[in-house]
């Protein structure tokens, strides 16, 4: 098979090994002669798929005790609003920092349960930066933030200082790096960056966080039920949940969290310094804000677009052209993603200025 | 490998050749050297499945225009509130028929929200029967019933008359049979019986049913939201919608939904009618309300349950002790259960007959 250099956002680029086991694991799964999407959610086969994911996600990410793991349905998206209606106290408020598309829809899916205070935006700059500078008001129920800003190309370098719960929708940077899990009281991600497909959702929650809003909430969106039922109040997502289970082993096989962050720190340093030093690529976010996981650039002149679409199209590149909100390029550079695919690009890169500069 | 006759519950028996595409893709698909999980949800190759799979449903189906086809997240236990936060009104009411405990279930969501009027209940009996005479409220927003009693084996046999709108959670005999969708306002369920894998959400849901409760709808929850965004508001369950798309591909090859409901009527006879010959074993509900789908019985003599156990087991037969709630046996048969898991069933209850009569 000819090599494709995968920068999907999302949905992306998942280790050549754990796809070979999520094949086959289609077709006969732990030598039951059944296939991982034919066998009971209650079986004793998959209860140990689920047991073990979560039993990863705490070992790779230290997760402190009196927290726990869950993996459900409905995407970030659905986490927007399970994490202001887990949390946002009746007559409470929310307190929010505005980085990007995904900050503002979880303030819209907050405002639907009361008062929402944004104490910091980059929207008037496009979103090329992360607020510095914000009080965090002491009379919220909690302040969310957004840890990788997946279209636009920015990421927080360290974590907000909050005297209130902290929760943090790291869906495109979770397990990219090491993180210090006791700062936050939820993170929730969807799982189809660096943990696995599309179809599941990761939640690490503080258990003393909960069950404190004097809110009524529907069983699906109520963390407490989840928790209780240990992920299984209803039928899980069996299949995304198992891939994920073998991607973060195959994370835990080669070092850890800390391992990958390594090479995402190389792949970053990478392409960054190629499109810095290479006079026909510009960066579009402030250099101490760039995301490590969604690198963002446009060329210096707009005309030579179609020139350099054909160059990396010709390098079995994929999935580069920025998001339709931002524009331009954006290189995703998940868990996954080789630094040969780095290499590939940088070359392209390198190989247009020559004919191109 | 040894033939496993899978009986189970949910998520269920799929056919091989399914499972086989299935299988292959999450290592190249379409020939794009790139597995499922990893390629984008906007891309146009998982485009063109979403596409197939709303169309299969549509053809399959048959469903008039006028209606809309979702594939969504959260199962059916989110789709017992997605139902009614959609279709009752602020200070509204829902009527309910309460046949077994995902009803019961149904109808706990349903409360959170307004008032609901259960209009009739087979809990006394423990759900061994339907209710045939009842009363819909013509002041109700919807009539909302379970059509298929997973768990107690009970399943309607004619669609309720109602006046009001009809809403049916069909998750446990969708596809199985032919049903009139004109009938229907809104039916909904989880794909883990005979439509694919555990992951995604079936909504079929006429247009003109919604926006007209008053309520605010949180996005993910709001079915208007997805029809709009033609069931890709945001990241959907990639993997199980592709593998319900070969499924109802699978199902349109062979004949559609007229030539499976006479696979499944044979299949039913053969075992009911063992059940009702074999002296060592009854049927526990109403004859006439009988589920083709999941057919329960119980041994007349319990004490020999041990040697009954053993002997299903040594057959290869997976999957038939009955749910928690119920007890004695439940055999699942969807779709891609063959007859001749069913003979292989009846020829252990035969044989059980002859050593332990
Ligand atoms: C940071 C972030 N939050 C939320 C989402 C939405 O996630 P989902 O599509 O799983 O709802 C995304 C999707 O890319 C994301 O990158
Ligand atoms: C009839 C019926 N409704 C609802 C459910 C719950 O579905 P889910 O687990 O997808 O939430 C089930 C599960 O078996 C069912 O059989
Ligand atoms: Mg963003
Ligand atoms: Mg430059
Ligand atoms: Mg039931
Ligand atoms: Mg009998």
């Amino acid at each position: 098979m000819t090599k494709v250099h995968n920068y999907s956002a999302g949905p992306c680029i998942l280790p050549q090994e754990v796809l070979k086991q999520a094949s086959e694991a289609v077709i006969n799964f732990n030598n039951l002669n059944l296939s991982i999407l034919e066998i009971s959610h209650r079986s004793k086969d998959f209860i140990e798929v689920m047991d073990n994911a979560i039993a990863l996600v705490k070992e790779l990410l230290n997760v402190p005790s009196g927290y726990s793991v869950l993996f459900l349905q409905g995407g970030a998206s659905l986490g927007f609003y399970i994490s202001a209606i887990n949390v946002m106290k009746k007559d409470g408020k929310g307190a929010y920092l505005d980085t990007g598309v995904w900050s503002a829809k979880a303030i819209k899916e907050a405002k639907r349960l009361g008062s929402v205070e944004v104490i910091a935006s980059s929207k008037d700059k496009n979103y090329n930066s992360i607020p510095k500078s914000f009080e965090v008001p002491g009379d919220a129920d909690y302040l969310h933030y957004t840890s990788n800003n997946t279209i636009y190309g920015t990421q927080f370098k360290t974590v907000p200082q909050s005297s209130i719960p902290l929760i943090c929708d790291m869906s495109s940077d979770i397990f990219s790096k090491e993180i210090d899990v006791s700062k936050y009281d939820m993170i929730y991600a969807g799982a189809q960056k660096n943990m696995g497909p599309a179809g599941t959702t990761l939640y690490i929650v503080k258990d003393e966080l909960l069950g404190k809003t004097g809110r009524d909430i529907p069983s699906m969106l109520d963390l407490q039920v989840h928790i209780e039922k240990e992920s299984m109040f209803n039928t899980p997502p069996v299949y995304p949940i198992y891939v994920s289970m073998l991607n973060l082993q195959w994370l835990k096989k080669n070092g850890g969290v800390k391992w990958i962050e390594g090479i995402n720190n190389q792949k970053a340093e990478l392409l960054y310094a190629e499109i810095d030093r290479n006079p026909l690529f510009k960066g579009i976010v402030e250099k101490e804000d760039r995301s490590n996981m969604n690198v963002t650039f446009v060329l210096t002149d707009e005309s030579k677009s179609e020139a350099f679409d054909a160059a990396w199209k010709a390098a079995n590149i994929s999935g580069i052209k920025g998001h339709r909100s931002a524009g331009g390029y954006r290189a995703s550079m998940y868990n996954a993603l080789p630094l040969e695919s780095v290499q590939a690009l940088v070359d392209v890169m390198q190989a247009f200025e020559k004919t191109n500069g």
